[in-house]
């Protein structure tokens, strides 16, 4: 559907500012608390936090994030998964939610609340209170929503980028490749739970999420003086991915992470399939010192991930 | 100066998302921590908080809350004191930001610069750390930065807009009115000092900023079954500014708060005087019961706040 209408009766800007952060409201339903909790005072007022706490911040723009192909329920969703993401590969759990909202006046009133019924849908589902928000008018049919998630460490460390040793084993969840022709990059399912079990794990050294690529990402979890020898047949791909779409497409939101190779590797593997019979867990290589990529091992050095601003 | 330029050199895709991220954090300084707390993980790790919990989020957009008359140092401080001015208003005391850009990458880096380096100034100022954020590219002249602030109650409270009650005196501070012609929409200070203290006197019973106009943000602080009665020669407008303009403009980011009739006047009047001889305060009215308005008083049914989206 597309999000914008030239029918002035069907567009936000005949509801006006006011009944349309009453119409939000209702929209998100349960997820959205009673102020000074949730929506209706200049900020809002949560608990304090006992443990560490995690705060990231996505949007998503139309018509780059989401277009006239995604469903609005869908790119909803999107905005809170892409968020969620994040917090998963910290090992997090995802708690409240703020969401800035810049749209033309001429946005369809259907489209925006399947938008938010979709993102209250997820919150549900995940647990996250939307607590407040702002918005904003702009012009020439743009939708930007930007949303603040805040979450806390599940277990007794958040897991981060920098940890990995030479000789980790390196795994992803998931498959990758072709989430854009498929339609995985708003249909997939944030890795929460998965996220959480990991950070609970003392030989996962560390951690991030696939977004722009496993070529690009898991540069980031790489150590100094080592490099990744991947395995092509090892890599999770999606039907009809090649290996060179399956580590630079980027939008996967798979966990990619770093395992110490004091870990027995087959008694991890069947712990993962009882904790998550329906997640798929690949081992696809390992960190060598750099300058000795064993023959037959892939090259990241040859791909590239998504390069923003290019 | 204007934001965006047609030689490729001088803009923001001639770096790239990786050096411009880099450049950010120059850009930055001591307001950003080293990561895992400030930029350079998938989330920021926050220490644990042992008060209550302040989050609000506002973006600033081209060319709505910023023109080219603007200069980009003070469009930067303006994001910030934007969020301030509500963490002010709960009488709070703010702590961490992050920051989403959706820009085109026509998008000058100068001007990129300088608007980071004046938000980093007024982050230093008011002691609030950056500790993390995305940058998304958009097309079109396009520039929307959406920053969330969290902050912590500085007291045993946060005020909120309820809980005025009939006979209350109405209080704002500063002057009002002109402030798009002024220049005060970005050079305006938040009150956040005068928030806190407000929030420690226990006769202040409910308190808001004033971003859309006195005539709007005042009736979320009234009562049911009450009106504001406001005395028109006590409104404190700025130079050129008649009733109508200090009432309905907005972008004041003033506080309105309402004081118990019980506290003495006087001595409320003098306390602030020495804590703050710089920050204009004024009575400006009281709550009357609804319908018993005096002669002679303003009556705020006249007049309208800015609304959005129409």
């Amino acid at each position: 559907m597309h999000p914008f209408t030239d029918e002035p009766a069907e567009s936000v800007s005949a509801l006006g500012e006011q009944k349309l952060i009453e119409a939000i409201r209702r929209w998100l339903g349960s997820v959205n608390p009673p102020s000074p909790r949730g929506i209706g005072d200049d900020c809002a007022v949560l608990p304090p936090a006992r443990r560490a706490q995690l705060i990231t911040v996505d949007p998503v723009v139309y018509p780059y994030h989401i277009d006239d192909s995604v469903p609005p329920r869908d790119a909803g969703a999107k905005l809170l998964k892409r968020n969620l993401s994040d917090i998963a590969s910290m090992g997090g759990r995802p708690t409240f939610a703020v969401l800035s909202l810049v749209l033309d006046g001429r946005t369809r009133l259907a489209w925006l609340e399947a938008f938010y019924r979709g993102l209250a849908a997820t919150a549900r589902k995940y647990d996250v209170q939307v607590v407040g928000g702002d918005i904003a008018q702009s012009k020439g049919s743009a939708f930007t929503a930007t949303l603040t998630l805040l979450g806390e460490t599940a277990g007794p460390r958040a897991l981060t980028r920098r940890g990995a040793r030479l000789g980790d084993r390196i795994y992803v969840t998931g498959a990758l490749g072709q989430s854009l022709v498929t339609g995985h990059h708003y249909k997939f399912t944030p890795r929460v739970a998965e996220g959480m079990w990991l950070a609970n794990q003392p030989g996962v050294h560390a951690m991030t999420d696939i977004s722009d690529g496993l070529a690009k990402d898991l540069r980031a979890l790489t150590p100094d003086g080592t490099t990744p020898a991947l395995d092509a047949a090892a890599l999770p791909r999606r039907a009809g991915a090649d290996v060179a779409t399956a580590i630079s497409e980027g939008e996967d939101y798979e966990l990619v992470f770093a395992l110490s190779a004091k870990v027995d590797a087959a008694a991890f593997a069947r712990a993962w399939r009882r904790k998550f019979p329906r997640t798929r867990l690949s081992c696809i290589g390992r960190f060598v010192r750099a300058g000795t990529l064993p023959p037959g091992a892939l090259d990241l050095a040859h791909y590239r991930g998504f390069e923003h601003l290019r």
